[in-house]
């Protein structure tokens, strides 16, 4: 039987990049076409040497596939795959064009209309461990950004528990390739390195992805949340560390909150193949190359305080993983599906 | 005239080696002693490539001096210090055994009866920026934490006008250095390269640190710190990320708010030295190797959150370079003596 | 029908950790015991994180396995391999201690007088690319030292070409898990990261192997290898760049040269699964996690110097990989079953 | 007395903005006038906010001076320096546009035909270890490269006694500073992180300057210099391993040799304020800050072979701090003057 045919639209950024190495080495579907602005007519081994296993050259145009990933540039994602999905061609976006419900976001946070709001109710958030069987059924999938993924898994099950009514603070930190493959100062090695510093205090674009998804979580309360990005000098991973007050009564007093806190995550997650409970505080070395979320939810007592921390690597479960998760689901194959590595460590 | 002769007690770790590199260069007293346990008799050069230019032997005990520094681990500090001062010699504690005037914290947090209660009432607690006077009219000066110098000086204006009046998260992150010398899994290369995490969430012994100055400078408001540091992979440098909601009234609304609270800490920090207030989010790199921090008071009016920021060298500012702060405040010297130095960047 | 069983004895090395991280994931073999002493009695999950999806708990005696790979610092390594030979279980040594065919250089090198010298005729030296047949039909592999590895790989085509007959210059440029896991100043992160120096200036244990196996492709002429290993601030990866002047006459003149390097190289390694001819210098990140080794032959005309090079992880081609790679040929089955990962980059 | 008044053109590179940390410190000098040319007009502060406390605006034309450093690129110094020297002001030239003596090879390297060949003989090579006294002697210094600095002080006693004869390899390790401040994909963080390369296997810019200046210290034989530059992801420092074979006969025979060797160093670099002769291999990190260059001699009498290591901090010894060296030589000031920086270590 013939394997499904995806392609990669814009391959060159890290995100594109690491849905090839995914796709080269899954065994159900078929990676033939990927596409390129300033590269295309070369082969993809020539321009990224640890891809020339995969023969293929970077093309100006999608060939003909079932199934696309689009990795451009937000705004442009959303024009170049309305065409793909009038084809009948699935579509998983990477960009953000898809993920916020409310049209009007758009202009407030990324500065254009968009194209298609009715395109917006009709696809699916991306985050399987909230929306599985809405991504089994769609054409369209938006695939979470890097922040909210552990931003959002960090705090699921405690908002959906209704254990915070009112302010969260995310405070996340992130690996430098998250700051995308386009040369800027900040990115250059001799500033970035040893160096680690916060951005977007006035707020971030992924902000209201949290809240949006938060919020459905627990429609009665509105949950002020403060989003602050941090840039490490490491390559891959985010940390996330979450704060927010407990509302009181909601969990057993003393020490015994944080057995039950620790149990109704277990609970939450139970049957998830890519979240797992930590005993200690998560590690993002622990999740280098590899699909997975670790998760470690944590109480103060003597300050009331629920600490919630997840560690993710940006570029798989906070990108290119996860969307191969969601292609799983898509075409209906088991889920873990060419995602199992052991993360690589040391 | 004769220098000012000063030992350090313990140089071995990284505040003594940083210590002994910064009064090396001190016009105006002279290192005449260094001591440490494993390498005693071994010349300071040898066992320290860097300070080779040093020439002294480490040795077992102190040699005469006029002022020590006491490096040495918390509850081993306390008993070697207090003959030192009935022996009329000036001394500045690097350890904590000097820092909490509430002697039943050393219980709690560092799980030993403190041999001398009353002493803790006399120390002064060494953060010019805070205690100036005090600290140049003592004979005993607690050198603050590393992680209390960052959080204190990035909330000391907000809290000291009353912004905040609840609760305030400090999310701290920091480079290796600052575990220490001694090997444990958790500072080796490969195992901390590449990774990010959090620790002590049950609670860091620098918390009781950063509450004791905060209430003093804001009495009647008990203010409950969730304190959470986190390791880096890099060297040097500490981030502090401290947020809290902004009491409401206390600003002028709107964009004006950022004004007004940027205005505020200069105010607050108008002659110190070793402050600086920054337009954009400090950066860790912009301090390495030196003694400023770096504060950056932002407002997020969204979500009505305080966002305040501010970057040290943890071996500097955040130790050693503080510690001579200290020692030019005790000797009547001018404060920036032998402090100048600009960041080596990048 | 049942998997071949398989085991590591001394798993909490990065090489036996590195092995199970392999083995985990290959289709054909199943990994049945790890053994290790410090950390004995624990789950393997408790100890290393990265492994949790391993069910095994870490024993103090290897359970009954068809095949076990031995992790144990040299010495020992020898002592408990002999008995499983006798029991009829291949083994592939991941020490030193078979890789040698002179036993006095045990001696020499090692410190100690070998216990089985007959054994290490019948050992093979577990480097596919030279030894590929003799690999397939032995019970007992020396797998090759890291830097071995990097150093005969990029050396053997112009030395079997007899480019090279008088002194050769070895550099190697290896990351820090190279050290191993054992905590020393050397790996504390504080002291290797923005540090690079040279060691084993009088000579290092991986001479004699490298020179063993160059003398063995062209046994006419006895070459003075001259190594010097360097330890550099990455977790990963080892940078060879061998020096040696040409032969005169044995390539063309000028540019000419240069082509025929490299097709001499191209044809050298035609076949092989894991090495790669590269067009441009090897980059050690190319090799991340996977088990290729990427050569670069270059010729300077100036200076009639060859300079071939090469990268690999030294984890994984360097160690695990290649035993991995070594069992594939002991059992039989095809020779990339379990190594096709695509390097994680960035 | 008024200070002498120095400037640096093109202050925007890594090399300028470390000149700019040294001079603003120096006590004997007063830094008058910066140049730049995206940034002339802003505060140097503004745009370096590590240089905020010189309060001098980015020119477009340097100001008056009686000294300048330029640190523009090459081809263009050349052209900017001569005028300055027509108006009797001394320059200090980091590019290499008056290193070389031989005209023709800016032809063959550089790609440009000389402007002013004379000016070639007048210019002195600045390295003061080499030639102090002409250096104090003229109106203008060719600051030597960074590779050259650590190649020419690790074999200048062992050519100089004529210890080396036939070819001799120098295998540098830069830190990705020394890759400038311009963006490419070869500095971005992710790129450069955990990989380490080879560059310029053709010939490197730096290799006539080096070949220079060590027939000048043994004219009568002509070696054969085969240099080839890597980039460590580590900011700052050159580790340079140069390798020849000992001419026989001029050493003592066996471990004597080793002594004899660290003799003649130690005997050629007595006076020297900048260089030390280290008892095992030089770490770049113990130069991390300051001026010295750390080397180490070393001897494999199983090979004959000479191993000679230093290390040097890139920007400083490898630049700026050199220059200073320069410039107090040329003022007839102490020569450490404003140069004693300890390394900033770990």
């Amino acid at each position: 039987m013939a394997k499904t045919r995806v392609g990669i639209i814009n391959v060159t950024g890290y995100a594109g990049l690491e849905l090839a190495r995914l796709l080269s080495r899954h065994p159900e579907v078929e990676l033939v076409s990927v596409t390129g602005r300033s590269a295309a007519g070369k082969a993809l081994g020539a321009v990224f040497p640890h891809l020339s296993d995969i023969d293929l050259t970077i093309a100006s145009k999608l060939a003909e596939v079932d199934l696309a990933f689009s990795a451009m540039p937000h705004k442009d994602s959303a024009g170049g795959i309305i065409p793909l999905l009038d084809n009948g061609i699935k579509v998983i976006d990477i960009s953000a064009d898809f993920r916020l419900k409310d049209a009007s976001q758009y202009q407030e946070w990324y500065g254009f209309t968009h194209p298609s709001p009715q395109l917006l109710q009709q696809a699916v958030y991306g985050m399987p461990e909230l929306h599985r069987s809405s991504i089994a059924a769609t054409e369209l999938v938006a695939n979470p950004g890097c922040y909210p993924t552990g931003a959002i898994l960090a705090l699921a099950p405690a908002v959906n528990a209704g254990l915070i009514e009112s302010s969260i603070v995310v405070d996340s930190k992130s690996g430098i390739s998250g700051a995308g493959r386009t040369l800027t100062m900040t990115t250059h090695f001799a500033e970035a390195n040893e160096d680690t510093t916060a951005y977007a205090l006035d707020g971030h674009r992924h902000q209201p992805e949290i809240a949006q998804e938060l919020s459905n979580l627990h429609p009665e309360h509105s949950v002020a949340i403060t989003f602050v990005p941090h840039l490490l000098p490491m390559t891959r991973g985010i940390l996330t560390t979450a704060y927010a007050p407990l509302v009181p009564g909601k969990l057993a007093s003393g020490e015994k909150a944080k057995d039950e806190l620790k149990q109704l995550y277990a609970d939450f997650y139970r049957d998830e193949p890519f979240v797992r409970i930590t005993d200690s505080p998560s590690h993002t070395k622990h999740t280098w190359g590899n699909n997975l979320c670790l998760v470690h939810p944590a109480f103060n007592p003597r300050t009331g305080s629920l600490i919630l921390i997840s560690a993710i690597d940006n570029l798989v479960k906070g990108a290119a993983g996860n969307a191969v998760h969601n292609m799983n689901l898509m075409l209906g194959l088991p889920e873990t599906t060419g995602l199992n590595a052991v993360a690589v460590f040391p």
